[in-house]
């Protein structure tokens, strides 16, 4: 049985991990057989948004581990423990949290920087040549985690591509129902909500990505 | 195009809405080809569970229609506002919020009593004779909302089950795989997460009662 390793950046598209990306994603990898274990950073969020509103709740503070412990039903563990050796893969879904709570994408663009233990997590998964897939806007870590020219896509948003490309990526267009991977790295992105217009349009892209993780780990 | 209501709790399995039913819930409606609207009712939760310790976050105060748009990412209302008249069924998730918020089961067992806007939105699809699917521990409503004699399921917890019965219903115990069907009051139940052990396990039942529904709509 092939074990998944998969980040969490909270629970909620506008402050955290994309719910229905990840809920997509665990149900396609149990259903594949495989066995997943999720992980989060244990840091208080950069934000808390109304998700009714879409405003910021200026007086709240929480917790990235603690709420993606809602999507994990409490089956999750600090991101500083994951030892990619007890893996075969990596997944990490979007949301807004990859880009304000895993990395600072979302204020700074190319100028950002991941989080310490999340890019730790990261490159042990691609110095040890283990396969990764990652969703939404979390590609724009690959290019940190990868270095030059590794391929990746956030779909099709001309301003975040060429971020990526700064970064030292090189950015690949790509439709919301295909993935893009690169062979040499092992290294899937598929657009998902960065593109999809519902929910099933989401699915499509991401358990194509969770079919091509499977196959590379 | 087949229009579905969809009351959530919440956003998390011990406070809330069960977020892998919902997303669940969601994806199968919208692979059906059918349309669907969340709702939630805007009122403060009974209480927030930190999910990573399990325990009660003394402190904390949160709004359940606030914290259900996550899961909804942001497009839902009201149930206050919900109009049976605008929709051909009803499908509402499990999770402790359906215990919690939309009643008080959790609490007072079988004196328990529906939140007014719930009860009030739910009786409009039984009189109306529209389908309605009640997964995990939400059929629990079903008795006051359907009167004497109801059939529905919360899986084979017998507890659970002897209060579905004094509430008036008639439990019928049921495997995680499988759904209860009311045919004359065209309402479905299943145990999902009452029962499921996995992400699989509960999306079998769930995706045969969304089927059941549609079909019954």
């Amino acid at each position: 049985m092939k074990k998944v390793a998969v980040i969490l950046s909270g629970s909620g598209v506008f402050d955290g991990a994309e719910i229905h990306e990840t809920v997509i994603s665990l149900l396609a990898l149990s259903r594949a057989g495989a066995e997943y274990q999720c992980f989060a950073p244990n840091i208080t969020q950069h934000h808390v948004v109304n998700h009714l509103t879409g405003e910021v709740a200026e007086t709240e503070q929480r917790n990235v581990l603690v709420e993606a412990a809602r999507i994990a039903r409490g089956e999750i563990q600090d991101v500083a423990q994951l030892n990619a050796a007890d893996f075969d893969a990596l997944l990490l879904p979007g949301g807004f949290g990859a880009a304000k709570n895993l990395s600072d994408f979302a204020f700074k663009g190319a100028e950002c920087q991941i989080d310490a233990n999340v890019l730790k997590a990261c490159q042990a998964f691609a110095t040890a040549g283990k396969a990764a897939a990652y969703l939404c806007i979390s590609p724009i870590l690959i290019p940190q985690v990868y270095g030059h020219g590794a391929k990746g896509t956030i779909g099709t948003d001309s301003e975040t591509a060429k971020a990526f490309n700064q970064l030292g990526g090189e950015h690949q267009a790509c439709a919301v129902t295909e993935i893009c991977v690169d062979q040499e790295r092992k290294v899937i992105s598929t657009p998902a909500y960065m593109l999809a217009e519902n929910i099933t349009e989401a699915a499509v892209g991401i358990e194509k990505a969770v079919d091509q993780l499977l196959a590379m780990a």
